[in-house]
Order: C-alpha cells, then sequence, then structure tokens
C-alpha cells in the first residue's frame, strides 16, 4: 500500500515531518511506501541527513504551500501545485492510497469531500476525536466540527461509522453508542437529540444504550458518542485543554496527560472513499509516525469498505 | 426581605436544610426573615435541636413533598399542598420575596415559569452556572439547560442578563462577553452561533468580545459565556465531572476542587421576576446557606429591575 504525505504541513514541517517518516520506516517490516509531497530539494536533503531508506520513498515535489490561515476553497483553487493539492490528486487518481497532512484543516476536509467520493450511502463524511475515560479505556467521540448542524439520518450514520471504526481500530467488540444528551431519558433534549433517539433504537446496526450525559463523556459509559459537530467541537477542544491546565497547575497524572492530543497523532475523516487523515498543526515526529500507523491500520482493516457495508445492508 | 426555603428538597432534607439555615442567621446580622415550608412537626423538632432563632423564622406547614423524579408538571397541578407548591404560592402572592430549594428542578422550573411572571421583555427564562477560571477568577455560562433549542434573540438576552449577574452578583466590572463557537472568527458556526454573532455585536447593553471555542471555557478570556441550553448543558455537567474525575485521580488541587459545584449552592432562574434558586439534590448545610445568602445579595442589589432596564431600553 502507499501512503501520500504532505511534508509541508504544520508548524514544525518539513523536519517534523521527516523524522516521523523515519522513526516510522524503522520500526514497520512491511512493505508500506511513502510518498512525500513537497518542496523536494529539502526534502531530499533532509531524508538523507535522518538515513530515511530510499527504496520506501518516493518524493513529489510540490512549489507551493497553503497556510494554515488561507481560505481553504480559494487556496486549494489558486495553489494547484500546492502540497495539499497535488496529494489529492495523487489519491484520486489512485497513485496512493490515503493521505495524511498537518497543514490546513479547511483544505483538507475541502480536499476530502471534493477530490475524492463519498462512500456509497453516506450523506455527509465526519470527523472524529477519541476520548481519554478516566478508568484508563478510550472512547470515540463524533461529529467533532466538521458538520456543525446536522440532521438526525446523519447522526445515526455516524453512530454506525463510530462503531465500524471503534471496533477495527480501537478494538472494542460490541461499542456502546450513546446519544450525547441533557439528561438519561428517553425525549429529553433539543429537538434534534429527540428526533435521533429513535432512529439509534431501531438500528440494527449498533448497540445503542441510551443517552449519556456531559458527566459521562469522560466516563466509561459509552465507547461512541454521538452529537452534532458544534457541542462535539466544543467537547474536544474543552477536553483539549485539560492537558493544558493540568500542566499549568503542576498537575502531573497519567490520565490528564492523555488530554495531550498531539501524541495519537491525527483524526480521520470518515465517510470518504479512501483514508484522509488531519493532524494538529503542532504535529512533531511522533504524531507523524502515528498518522502514517493509522493510515496503514485503516487500510489493513478496510475499514471504508465495511463502513460502507454496514451503512447499505 | 422574606425567602423563602422549600425544607423538603434535596437528598438530605429537611436535616441539611435546617442546619443551613442555623448557619445562615447565626451569621447574619441583617433582617432578613426566612419562611420554612415543609413537615412542620419535624421541621419545629430540628430547629429547636439547631438552636434557629425563633423570631428570624416562619415555619409554614406543607403536608406533601414532590420527589426527585416526579413529572414536573403534573406533580404540581396534583400536590397542591407540596412544600414547593406551597412556596410558589406565597412567592406569587408577594408574602416571600425569593425561593429556594433543593428539590425537583423541573418542578421549580415549571414554578418559576408558571407561578410568577416573566420579566419584562424576556422571551424565555434562562437558567446558568458559574464556571471556575483556571486562573482564579469565575465566570458565567449561559444557557444551562432550560431552553435546549434557543432562537438568536434569545441569545442576545442571556448575554445582558448574564451581564447585569456578573456585574451585579459576581462583582465583575465590564463583563466581557463570548459567544461559544467552534471557531474564532465572525461567520464561523453553526446557523444559530452565525445568526447570534452580529446581535451581540450590535448590542450596545453588553462588551462583546467575540466568539469563543471550547478550549476557552475553562480560561479567562470572557467572563459571560452564551450558548443554548444543550451545549451549555453538555460543558456544566461535563465541568462537574473534573471534580470526581481528579478526585478519582488521587490529584489534590486548589483548582480542581472548585468544580465541586455543590459548595456553591445554587443556581438562580435569570428573567423572572423575583429571585428562584435552584440547589442541587445533594446540597449539604453549606448549599442551602449559600442559597439563602445569594437570594438575599439578589434582592439587596435588586438584579432583577436592572436587567428589566437593560432589556426594554
Amino acid at each position: 500500500m502507499t501512503i501520500g504525505i504532505d511534508m509541508m504541513g504544520g508548524d514544525y514541517a518539513p523536519l517534523e515531518a521527516v523524522k516521523g517518516v523515519a522513526q516510522y520506516l524503522s520500526a514497520d517490516t512491511g512493505n508500506t511506501h511513502l510518498v512525500l509531497i513537497g518542496d523536494a530539494p529539502e526534502i531530499e536533503k533532509l531524508v538523507a541527513e535522518h538515513q530515511v531508506p530510499a527504496d520506501r520513498i518516493t518524493i513529489v515535489h510540490a512549489s507551493e504551500v497553503i497556510g494554515m490561515h488561507e481560505h481553504p476553497t480559494k487556496a486549494l483553487r489558486e495553489k494547484q501545485n500546492s502540497s495539499i493539492a497535488i496529494g489529492f490528486g495523487l489519491l484520486a487518481k489512485g497513485k496512493t492510497d490515503a493521505i495524511i497532512s498537518a497543514g490546513n484543516t479547511g483544505a483538507m476536509l475541502v480536499g476530502a469531500l471534493f477530490s475524492i467520493k463519498a462512500l456509497e450511502g453516506v450523506l455527509r463524511p465526519t470527523i472524529s476525536t477519541i476520548i481519554p475515560k478516566s478508568n484508563g479505556s478510550t472512547g470515540l467521540l463524533l461529529d467533532v466540527g466538521l458538520n456543525a448542524d446536522c440532521k438526525p439520518e446523519q447522526l445515526n450514520q455516524f453512530a454506525v461509522m463510530g462503531s465500524v471504526y471503534a471496533k477495527l481500530i480501537l478494538g472494542i467488540e460490541n461499542p456502546r453508542v450513546g446519544l450525547i444528551n441533557v439528561g438519561e431519558e428517553e425525549g429529553k433534549g433539543n429537538l434534534l437529540a429527540q428526533a435521533t433517539y429513535p432512529l439509534l433504537k431501531e438500528n440494527k446496526h449498533i448497540h445503542f444504550i441510551g443517552n449519556i450525559e456531559g458527566r459521562d463523556v469522560l466516563e466509561d459509559k459509552a465507547d461512541v458518542m454521538v452529537c452534532e459537530g458544534f457541542t462535539g467541537n466544543i467537547i474536544l477542544k474543552m477536553a483539549e485543554s485539560l492537558y493544558e491546565i493540568a500542566s499549568k497547575q503542576k498537575i502531573r497524572n497519567e490520565y490528564f496527560d492523555r488530554f495531550n492530543f498531539e501524541i495519537y497523532g491525527g483524526t480521520p475523516v470518515l465517510g470518504v472513499a479512501k483514508p484522509v487523515i488531519i493532524g494538529h498543526g503542532i504535529s512533531h515526529a511522533k504524531a507523524f509516525r502515528n498518522m502514517i500507523a493509522l493510515a496503514q491500520l485503516m487500510l489493513e482493516k478496510d475499514v471504508m469498505s465495511s463502513m460502507k457495508d454496514e451503512l447499505i445492508s
């Protein structure tokens, strides 16, 4: 399999991207091939310095970079020689099987939505995050910002896609799905949550356990936590802030360390035909290494096909 | 001034309520009079045991109690001799100036909405919570669950009511108002946030600083944080869970201790004509004492009149 990497995205690119590639390849004994997209002369220099095995990589030159604060659609249209535009071009043509970037999140989302196809039957792709649970386990929250306004049918699909991801990637057998809500009983909530509950309840493809509340998000109550992207984004960023807050309070604690989201790598776009993984702007080598490993695992487990099967059957 | 207290509400009523009354009166040298509503024989016994000064209280008998899990509207209609129903009756008739309860939250809200009037000009009353900020200061978040679906005009009013409360009760001069959102720039967000932003921007009665994100909720960025009640409720309950999580992780930290919301007492319903304060079911004496003090402060500062002035001028 072949994974494309935008080497120019993120605050510490391309150096940390190259270091991540080197770390990944030194540990990986498989035959995954990496396509490094970006400023070729600079990447060539760095891969030589970091002893990246030449037979495992291909460098593809990109003369432009989309900045972190550029308007996504405009930048993708105007900068066709940018690393992200070229990366999606390779993915669309089948030259790569996945794409990774710690660059402009909006441009990555636009690329995911328009350069490659949504999975058959998917109303709207979604992005998720893992949530560290206080007992040491890990949950999945979605949507976390791609879809600020949602319809009940979309949330119902998020539940299916999240369940497949939780099972195949997080290794959770029969993941419990909870609907994020303001109360436990059926009938609680805003109009969206009220309308979503019966859909989840009747959905044979998921293991729905009912509503979960804000107090349950960090507790091990549901494995897959479903909400629209507005609430999900607030939860995600509030969770992320816990790491910094604990640090400022000089709290050394294993659990709060897990809110350092940078260590996880990136978040995949779910519901599109191929793995698209978006990293934090602050990604260091470890994050790049983890993102490559995640793309590889998603390809190995054929997550996309399983999602499609669950959604259209 | 005269404050009514539902002595039968909460997990530890009426004992903790009586202890809270005793604590409050022993520290208060003013002439606030407390009306204790509930099982008169039991309350008489307990006030004697706890040396509550007889000239500062009036006991009003209520032969029924609304349970924590009863249907609010049904219970209020059917249990007209319950402590909450009698409490709102006294408030509506002007026999008391405020009401406090740690009982059935729904029944308290229904009482607040239907037994007494909304303030002139208020579209919908709201409930708020204080949020401990990591630098030691305190913010206000609203709505936290009374209005799961909102219109932009309601959020605009929450901003005004929250600002008045933050100024008069929290003592924050010129409180900064932030709109909870998924991004910093104007134009970000779901349809509600997008439509609310311009209203807040043009509102002369508040000091609007723009959007704030999930990561800003626990940081000292905005004093008054505005959102619909669905997101607000998730944030509140997630914040509350931090206290228990820190305890479980054996973290002893002053900041995380502040997430023990029980110590604050209760949350007032804002936008109604008189102070209605709703406490946690787990309220102990300190919470009752704090709720009485809050009701007194709200009356002293005439918070309701200031809100009305800001809303209709």
